[in-house]
């Protein structure tokens, strides 16, 4: 077996060990069906267990309520900041009002105004995305279809810690880098989306779960496979599902299940390993600095920079050879990045901690 | 090891066992990278040399001119319904003909119908889909913006042996169930779409070939996901792709190369295989019927009942035991159906042959 590194790569990214082996070891036959599930239908009752055993998971995990379906869709969540105004925007008198505390939401908003009448309600790139609105700061349209906002930007580390405030209306959520990170309160969404290559599998899965009466406003003549009601109507499988990414779902969500427990367990496990760095980020005495302010920081990705930012080079040399990868920031942002989704383990963590207590130690 | 099966299933299908055997041995790492295929970005040189293997074994397969472009797409066919003509028909003042041998064909149409002047040029519903329409018959407008045939329909298993006949215009094929199977007159299509998880791989990607002309059409304003120049200018990784089930197209179209050849010699084989039962089904004397009229019978999907329908289950039974699994026909059309892909040996077919053969020794 090769070696493995740790991978803090923003995504895809690291997912569980025993998740991987089992995959690995059953990748030539099920057991009891004598095919890949790479090569088993989806109109079969061992895709049928494998679908119903990850819609469980995910609803168990979240305390889903009877009135949200879960879907797996396909074209990742940029795809669904279409569908998204699509099916909720489209032929609506409302609009709809984007709060964007990063890239991907500002992405969001400018497919939105392609399909309805979408507004930027806050935009925080004049200070380039440092944090997430203040309360008072947000004047929302109380009549507006739905508020979208992102509940964590992977690119610059912003980080809701808790749901934008709302006196009423939907709220639809980007959550394609914090999901299943933590607990969320469920009730409060109309609407949440999220890439799977983050926190729950790998690429070429979207989860949506979507609240029952929404589905009561989407537009007739939308296209058969950009209508939420398709999906629902036919558990996900109204064409051929990603199989294979949907099983990873089900065995990494098993895995949160067994070897978690709780989302509340998973959220003080990535607290704790984001604050292995981001102390060492604010002990170094102007060494290294973190990109976001404190209040708005993501336990799923630190962003920093090393002041001497000539040492960068240097740095990610070193952490290259202590098998610490992926380290690079987002070319829109440059600096440093340091991904810890819920598969990253502690271990790997206090190896990059180390690491780069060391580098100080020979630089600083 | 689980034993396997002879997996007759119509997608998601049986795969060549070497390429299970190495997606298998890599999967907690692969070689000389330390994370999973399942944990690489999308924009690592990893991810780039594996991308950039499938689009060359598949431009060699095909033998592809330059000014076609290969693209990887999340969806299905399904989605190719729309896009093809989100793409190409809306906003024209021209319409599209739709050629519909079967079921998807029809689908496709009603998906264009929703966004510009679709027309149903042949339908073949009226016969319960047993052939392709006779040269004569076919009256298409010679000025519609493109002709659109389904080369393979899985289900009835009606199957073009050569392209429509066309003065003019631009040919678009849903190519899902028959791609890669043969050799085709590529100068001959505008767009080829082709869900991957009959021939080349998992669920979960579809191949879109497209000519660079027909993108100087494309309507402004379409959601950015559904615009296929999005994908043509950033190589298919506009966002995070399906990395694993390209990685298993490349895996797939080099097996293809290296076992096979070309595709050439994977017509010969498929035809041999696909003879193996139509020749028995044939000479069965009316015991067994096959579905589709001689001329149009798929290599790929062999559709056919026993003349007796009651003794259809105990046949189903029979394979079973035999390891022959998935011949039960689609519940739209009943009956039974041998799905023949690529990746099924010449040693299941004969399997399956001698199966039937006995089967109506005993019961003939």
């Amino acid at each position: 077996m090769q070696q493995r590194v740790f991978n803090f790569s923003a995504g895809p990214s690291t997912l569980p060990l025993p998740v991987l082996k089992e995959i690995q070891q059953n990748l030539l036959a099920l057991p009891g069906v004598g095919a890949s599930i790479l090569e088993i239908s989806h109109r079969s009752s061992t895709y049928d267990e494998i679908y119903e055993s990850a819609v469980a998971n995910i609803r168990q995990l979240l305390e889903l309520p009877e009135n949200y379906h879960v879907l797996f869709l396909q074209g990742g969540a940029t795809t669904q900041f279409s569908m998204v105004a699509m099916n909720l925007l489209q032929g609506s008198e409302q609009s709809a009002e984007y709060i964007v505390t990063g890239v991907w939401g500002k992405k969001a908003a400018a497919e939105a105004m392609k399909e309805g009448s979408a507004r930027t309600a806050w935009d925080g790139a004049e200070e380039n995305y440092v944090r997430v609105p203040y309360r008072g700061e947000l004047e929302l349209d109380p009549y507006a279809a739905y508020v979208h906002f992102t509940s964590n930007e992977t690119i610059h580390g912003v980080e809701w810690q808790e749901e934008p405030w709302l006196d009423q209306g939907v709220l639809v959520c980007d959550a394609s880098s914090n999901f299943l990170s933590r607990p969320i309160d469920v009730n409060r969404y109309g609407l949440i989306y999220a890439g799977a290559q983050k926190n729950v599998g790998p690429a070429g899965v979207t989860i949506v779960i979507i609240r029952d009466d929404l589905l009561e406003g989407i537009p007739d003549g939308l296209p058969i496979m950009f209508d939420y009601r398709t999906h629902v109507k036919k558990d996900s499988a109204y064409n051929t599902p990603p199989i294979f990414a949907i099983y990873t779902i089900m065995l990494v969500t098993r895995w949160l299940l067994d070897e978690i427990g709780t989302l509340e367990k998973m959220q003080l496990q990535n607290r704790k390993k984001a604050n292995l760095l981001y102390e060492l980020i604010d002990e170094s005495g102007g060494f290294y600095k973190a990109h976001v302010n404190t209040g708005s920081r993501s336990s799923m990705n630190v962003t920093f920079n090393i002041t001497e930012a000539a040492l960068e080079a240097e740095f990610l040399k070193q952490t290259q050879i202590h098998k610490l990868v992926q380290l690079k920031g987002h070319r829109s942002l440059g600096g440093l990045r340091a991904s810890l989704y819920n598969a990253m383990t502690v271990e790997g963590v206090r190896a990059l901690r180390d690491c780069m207590r060391e580098f100080m130690a020979v630089h600083g």
